[in-house]
Order: structure tokens, then C-alpha cells, then sequence
């Protein structure tokens, strides 16, 4: 049989470059799923970069409104085929279809595509910031070149590279999209590719606006990303590959936006282990192994601590993940190297404090395993005590005074998150204050006494951090318009004639909605 | 003598390092200025990092108000100087004192501090958006680490790295400042410093919240900008030195700001050309011969339509450059650049048109000349014919079918500025529109009949633009509040307690005139 075809220029079509194909895996059996998939090459890479390069002009000046119907269009084309979808995506991840893939993430995913076709609407990505007296006016534009995509194996459609929010983002800002699937769901890929096409020609966008890819060989990862063609690469995974790819990105001179990884420490206080204990406990354990513990925010490193009852909850906690029935890792290489994290922290001096067991079962299995550390042994050696375990495991630091929190918190490496447990009637509020400001700029996201694993799409959203968890913490790569902003440049137009003025910039508003910062004040009216 | 002292870790004090210190060259005479100043290594590195990491914190707390009273308080303190400060810059750049330092780059760089002051007390700058329904709030803040700024040679005042607009945008978002002082203009920097120590003082800023050093041995500049201790870089000089830097902050993970080069093309359509043919001519060589040609939006690159009246023209062109003195450029390394810009240019296959007659006089002078190429041979080696050449020289690309301007423009490398001279009675409007098109995404700010060399501070302005002009095509570094945007990092508070808000995140409005994105609407009052 031969392999899937490719999405590219315009059609989907063979490979040209004849290298071995792959399949994707059943993470419940451990067993390939029939369908080949292509890997591509520097032919195929070529033919991509040429055709997206071709279609940039067109796509930059498509309507708003065609933009917005594709997204509505491929909303509803996916919405309608909602139970298949699901199905394919859970033969590929072991994700459960209820509540996980069917419940939350494809309305999440839908929300998102709709929410981006609002803001191609009302134009407000754009961000227009206008000078009369000077007559300066600027806005943010397409790149006039393809973004490239590299999506996680974690989220099938929500991060998807063909449905996720750098696809919504590429796509509002009017950039054609070169996305590469992850290897781990391609046959949701193929499977959305179809509806993508089909809503793209039902909106009259240009074919060729979007491609896909499915595999590519080394050498043609990193050209791709290190090709002046290319406008811009936005990649979530892992350390290693992502480094790897922004190293060639850099070369280059292209904007780079990558989320590498994260061990989302939560900081339990005192009170708020007094307070309630039991039920702390209960939410830690159900967020760390929640979809398998394989999210970018799990919280995978817990601060306890050294106060009456912490060891009491220690062992409760130590038993909910020693109860936990064997996790689904979503391959053989999400095992393997969630082993091997386990692995760098006993070297590290943690312990194992429950669970981990053996598995019988076929498949990419794990037992959940809770390990411990105190405090003096973490800060011995953080580099490799922070190494993020991607699974069903977390790391308790323990032994230590909390007002020594603040001193840790400032050794831990850049994170999404950072969550703050404390009491309601207000016995931590000496210790909350120093911790939450050495956090601040240490995470993104600071919580207060809840878990970090939603990650709500709205704009007010930072789904970002410092370095290793991203490498510009001033973006989001979740919520809208802030995550589309990564994606475009600025257009300024300096004493240009009304007449040739895009209409955003005229005097007057030519969209309800749409807010214009006009000499200081933003508005939505016209100028007068 | 001793060498001048650092400014490092809240006192004036000597190298650590004893390497050979340097002087500045008076450009008139070719001659060094008397005072040594030191080249800083591995030693004075790790004293700047250490205090800039250490006051970090308490300058992130410091008062809005106190970071606006030391902006005003040093542009005051420079505003008194004015006359002194000139001449030193006068002595070290050779810059005309009038209009140049005095009446022009002095007072737009108090207007700049100013407008910092202004900013840091609306607090605009931290872009809250706020997401009540679901209690997610973010805004902008400080890094948490210093932000170094390596300033270039053309501007003593405007961009100097102790007091131009990188400078401003890290002193608004509260980072800690490591300014490296362009060597060209150490006298000039010092007095600045100890301008900005009386400031920082008189408003009770943390002594440590601005370091300086003067020279960086190789190994010590890549070292800082590698360090991750270090929050972001900025950097505007020649793109070999910025690139080899930005390399070392792109493996650290360390955001990086660049402004390398540009050519800043300017389209001269026929109709313009006939209408107003010979001010144009004036207009073009006085922005390429102003400040010896050194701006970095200076139009570099012209080009001329094959049309009645072209030759004509070139000619009136070439004898306005062949006519204008000899020009003092900024330093022996400039010059000896600028020479070599022009011989490539030449290899290239342009023709020298007139001007760059020998010069007898001392100092680091040349003689201003044009060059011409024709549109085949320019499209056949663009990459040497895009040289910068820094100083007062273009190249006229002539003997082009204006329709085919367009796919010259498409052929060119990413530019700070992009221009489009036309006419007023219409003539020019079918050639215009296409054009446009292509560089809209070619250039950062584009321009209509107006010269690219003022670089207005206004919130609407766009000094950026694609690799290799900029690394950052979304971002600018002159006009507020937008180059600060390059400085900060999002902070998001998830259901954070209203009493542990940042109070521009609180439901009421802490500042008049602070505007906020709440539940997708900017308002400037409270929330209900």
C-alpha cells in the first residue's frame, strides 16, 4: 500500500522524495496501526517552500470575512464529525473519547478556530495605533511568508499543527501555514487535513494556503526551519528537539517561538495544609495524572512543607499515587524517556516514596509513582532534580522551612506556571508575599489555590514563561488576539496618502468593534 | 592617568581586570582625546551581573512615580548641560553642534526620557487585560534581570545606551540596566553617567539599577550576553558584530533585540519624476549627505525608472553629490567600511558617477559620491550590491522598466524603510499599487513622498523591520510605549485574591488615564 499522500501545493500528492515511511502506534496495544505514512525530504521541503512563498501575496490580501468563514467552515466540518474524529484520536493517543477528547478538548478546540474567526472579524489583532498630527499609522500585518508549525503529541486537536492555536493564529494573521504533524496521530491529521481543504475552498481562499507535512528527516527539519522563505516557526515539545530546531532558526535570523518544557511547581503553605489537607491532596494527585500526567502544565514538582501533619499527608498523597491504576504514555518514546526522568532523579538523591510497580499489560504502560527529596539534597542539585518527568509522577520537596520557599523558588528554572496553596483565614499571608514575588518572574502563570492543568482560552491567558519554558516569556502562545501578535510584523505607513491607506487605518472605523489606540486613547469610533 | 572608572554595582570604581584601556579619536583631526578609559573582562562581568541581579527585586517594587521622577530628573540635569554636552559629543563625533546635537538630537532624547516619565506614570505600558468572568488577569512587568544595551556610534544622545530609547523602554519596564558604552563616545557617556547617578539618587532608585562599562574585551562580550543571568539584549551597530553576539544570546535562550542594517530603498516613479523632478533631487541628496550619512535610514538605494527625463536627472543628482564637501564620518573604522562598501560595490559591476575625489584634509573625511548600476546587474548579484555603506553615498539602480519594479522590490533584503515617490495627478497609481504590495512586507515603515531619515518618537512610529534590518519584524525600538513591549515579560494571575493584585489588575482603576482590555472592551474606568 502506498503511503498517505502529502497536502501540498495546493493538492494532496505523493511524497517526491522516496524515503521510508512510518506508522503511528496504538499506545493500548503497542502495536502499529495500519496506514504508512511519508517522511519528506528536501524535494518535498522545496515544493512546500516555493508554493507557500507563491501564495503569501494572495492570502495577505484576502477579506477579512473569507478568513473568518474558513475557520466557521472547518469548525463546523469538524463539529459534524465530532464522534469519528474522537475515535481516531483516541486509537492514536489512548486519550479517553469521554470526557477527555469528545467533552473537552475538541470544544476547546472548535471555541478557539470560532474565536479566531471572531477576531479576523473585528480585526482587532491588528492592533492599530494611529498619530494624526504626525499622519504615522501602524498595524500588524502578515509576515508575507509561511509560518511552520511543530505540534506536540499531547493534544491530538487542541495544539494540533493543523487545528491548534499557532494554526488559528498563523491563519488570522493571513500567513500561509506549513504544518508538520506529529508523528504520534497522523491519521487525525489526514484525517482534519480533508476538512481544512475542503472549508478552504468553500471560503475561496487560495489552495496552497495551507500544507502538510507528516515526517521529515533531519536534515530537512532543520533546513526547513533555517530557510529565509520561512516567516516564522512555532514549536511545543521537547527540550532536546526544540533547542536543536531554534538553534538552526536563529542562524537564520527567524523569529522562534518554542515552548520546551516545564515541572509547574506548587508551593503548599502551612495553613492551607491545616486548613485542607485531605482535599489538596486529592487535587494534586487527580491533576498530576490526569491524561496520563502528559500535560505542559502538570504540576510535577510539589513544595511541602516542614510543619505539623506534612508527613501524615505525604503518605495520603503517597497513596493515591500508589492506588492509581497503570497510565497509557501516548508512545514507546514518551515511556521511555519518562523512565529515564524517573531514573535522573533517584540518581539525584530522590526516593520513591510509592507506587511505580510492574505492569503487566501490553502497551506503552507506567505505573503512577510519587517520589521525594528534602530540601538540602534538591538544592544540592536542581538542574537534575528539575527534570520534567512527561507522566504520571511527580516530585515532592520536603523538609523544608517555609520561609526558606523564597530562596528555592529563586533556583528553579523558567516555568509555565507556579502555584501558591494558602489558608482562607489568612495564617500564610507572611509567608505568601516574598514566595509570589520571587514567582512572579520566574513563571507566567501565578495560581492561587488551584490547579495549573486548565489552561483557559481567553485573553487574558499567558500560556508562557521564561526560559526553558519558552524563549520569549512577552508572548502567549494561548489566548487571542495575544498569540496571533507573534505572528505578525509591524506595518507602518508614514505620511501615506488616505486613498492608499489599509481601511483599519483610515479616519474612519470601517468595522463595529474594531479599537484603534488614536493619539493616546483607544477608541472605536472614527476619527474625526 | 588612570583610566575613567566603571559605573558598576552603585559606585564609580576601577577595573578589575587591568587590560589595556582605549581613547576616543577627535574625527576632525584623526587624533586621540586625552583620557583613557577602561576595557572591561571576566572580572568587572560577574561584579555588573551579581549587583544588577541583585537589585532586581527592589527596583521591580520601586514606586511608578519614582522610576518618572528619575526620568525627569536626569533629563533635566542633561537639559542644563546642554551646551557642555554638545561639545563633547561635537569633540568625539564631529556632528555639527547646530542644528545637529544642540537644536535637534539633545532635545529629542529629553523628549524621549520624558515621555518615559510619562508612561511609567500611566502605567500604559503594562497592557492589562482582564478576563472577569473567569478571574484571569495579565499584564506587563519587568524581566527580573538586567537588560543589556549595546548602543551604536551615530547617535551620542538618541540612542546612547545611557540615555536613548533602549535605555528608556528598560528603565520604564523597572530591569536593571547594563549599558556598554559605544567606544566612539566615552567622554560624552561619562558625563551622562554621572548625570544619571544624581538622578537615580535624588528619586531613591537603588544604586546597582544602572551599570556601565566602556570597552568589552571579545571574550567578556560574549560572555554577558550569554549569561543567563541576563533578561534581554539590545543591540544596534553593524551586522557582523551583531550577529556574532546575537549567536551567544540565542544558545543561552536569551531574547535578543538587533537592528543590523538597511538600505532603505527608495522608488522614484515617472510621474513623480516629472512633476517635481528637481526637488526631488534636493531632497534625496541632502537626506543621504545629512550627518555625513549616517543614519540608519538613510536611502541608500535608489531607484530610477527608464523614462524621458531619467538621465537628466541622475545627471543633476550626480553634480549635487560630486558638489558637496568632504564629509568627517565618525571613526577610522567607519571610514575604512565605508571604503570597502563601495569598492564592493564597484566589483559588483556599479559605476562610480561622481564625487569621491581624493581629500587632503586630516581627520577621518571622505568624499561624498554616487553610484550607478542598471537593473539587470544590480538583479544579478543584489546580496553585493545591498551593502550598506555607511556614510554619504547611494547607488542608483537605473534603467528600469517601472513595471518591473515590483520584482526588483521582491528581490531585496529586509529594510528598516521602504519609499515610493509619485506624483500628485495620478499618473503614477497603477504603478504604485503593486508595488507597495510587495514591499508592505519588505520594509517596516513605508513612506510617501517624504524622506526616511527623521525617525519621529511617537507611539505610532515603526523603527524594526525583516531580517536583516531587524531579528524581530513584530517589534520596535523607537516611539512608547511599543519598544518597551520588547522588555517585559507577561504576568498572569489565575484566580489570584483581589488583595494580592498588582493594583493596575484590581476592579478599580488606580490611574486616570490607564486603559485596560476587560472582557474585550478598552476602558479607562473601573470595573462594575
Amino acid at each position: 500500500m502506498n503511503p498517505a499522500p502529502l497536502w501540498i501545493g495546493g493538492s494532496f500528492r505523493p511524497s517526491a522524495d522516496g524515503l521510508p515511511g512510518f506508522r503511528a502506534f496504538n499506545p493500548e496495544t503497542g502495536r502499529p496501526i495500519s496506514g504508512e505514512y511519508p517522511t519528506s525530504g528536501l524535494r518535498d521541503l522545496d515544493t512546500f517552500l516555493d508554493a507557500a512563498s507563491g501564495v503569501a501575496p494572495a492570502l495577505a490580501a484576502a477579506p477579512a470575512e473569507s478568513i473568518a468563514r474558513f475557520l466557521e467552515g472547518y469548525a463546523s466540518r469538524i463539529e459534524s464529525r465530532a464522534v469519528a474524529l474522537s475515535g481516531l484520536a483516541y486509537e492514536e493517543t489512548a486519550l479517553p473519547v469521554r470526557p477527555r477528547l469528545f467533552e473537552v478538548e475538541l470544544p476547546r478546540t472548535l471555541k478557539q478556530l470560532r474565536e479566531g474567526a471572531r477576531i479576523a472579524r473585528s480585526r482587532n489583532w491588528r492592533e492599530p495605533v494611529i498619530d494624526t498630527g504626525a499622519n504615522l499609522r501602524t498595524l500588524r500585518g502578515p509576515l508575507g511568508k509561511p509560518v511552520v508549525i511543530f505540534s506536540p503529541n499531547n493534544f491530538p486537536f487542541a495544539f494540533n499543527a493543523l487545528s491548534g492555536s499557532d494554526f488559528v493564529s498563523a491563519c488570522v494573521a493571513q500567513n500561509p501555514v506549513l504544518a508538520k504533524a506529529h508523528p504520534g496521530h497522523p491519521h487525525v491529521t489526514e484525517a482534519l487535513a480533508d476538512l481544512a481543504q475542503e472549508a478552504l475552498a468553500a471560503a475561496g481562499l487560495p489552495p496552497g494556503s495551507i500544507q502538510l507535512c507528516y515526517g521529515l528527516d533531519e536534515t530537512a527539519g532543520f533546513a526547513l526551519v533555517g530557510d529565509r522563505r520561512v516567516g516564522a516557526v512555532c514549536f511545543t515539545g521537547s527540550r532536546t528537539a526544540g533547542l536543536a530546531l531554534k538553534a538552526h532558526a536563529d542562524s537564520a535570523g527567524i523569529p522562534f517561538f518554542g515552548e520546551f518544557s516545564s515541572t509547574n511547581p506548587v508551593f503548599i503553605l502551612p495553613g492551607a495544609l491545616a486548613e485542607r489537607g485531605e482535599a489538596l491532596a486529592s487535587e494534586i494527585a487527580t491533576s498530576c495524572l490526569m491524561g496520563s500526567g502528559q500535560f505542559c502544565t502538570k504540576p510535577g514538582l510539589l513544595v511541602l512543607p516542614a510543619c505539623p501533619g506534612a508527613l501524615a499527608w505525604l503518605e495520603t498523597l503517597t497513596g493515591l499515587f500508589a492506588s492509581a491504576p497503570p497510565a497509557t504514555l501516548l508512545a514507546a518514546g514518551v515511556r521511555d524517556r519518562f523512565e529515564a526522568a524517573l531514573a535522573r532523579w533517584e540518581r539525584a538523591g530522590a526516593r520513591r516514596l510509592g507506587g511505580g510497580g510492574p505492569v503487566t499489560q501490553a502497551g506503552f504502560r507506567v505505573s503512577p509513582a510519587l517520589f521525594g527529596v528534602d530540601a538540602r539534597t534538591f538544592l544540592a542539585n536542581p538542574g537534575e532534580l528539575e527534570t520534567e518527568a512527561f507522566g504520571p509522577a511527580a516530585l515532592v520537596v520536603h523538609d523544608i522551612d517555609p520561609r526558606e520557599m523564597p530562596s528555592l523558588a529563586a533556583r528553579l528554572e523558567g516555568q509555565l506556571t507556579a502555584t501558591l496553596l494558602s489558608d482562607h483565614a489568612g495564617a500564610d499571608e507572611a509567608l505568601y508575599t516574598p514566595l509570589a514575588s520571587v514567582l512572579r518572574t520566574r513563571a507566567g502563570r501565578l495560581l492561587n489555590d488551584k490547579m495549573p492543568t486548565g489552561v483557559l482560552v481567553s485573553p487574558a491567558m499567558n500560556h508562557g514563561g521564561p526560559f526553558p519554558a519558552t524563549n520569549q516569556p512577552g508572548f502567549t502562545s494561548v489566548g487571542l488576539p495575544g498569540a496571533i501578535r507573534r505572528l505578525t510584523m509591524l506595518y507602518c505607513y508614514d505620511n501615506v496618502r488616505p486613498d492608499r491607506l489599509p481601511d483599519e487605518l483610515g479616519n474612519p472605523n470601517p468595522v463595529p468593534g474594531l479599537w484603534r489606540l488614536v493619539d493616546g486613547n483607544w477608541i472605536s469610533g472614527d476619527i474625526d
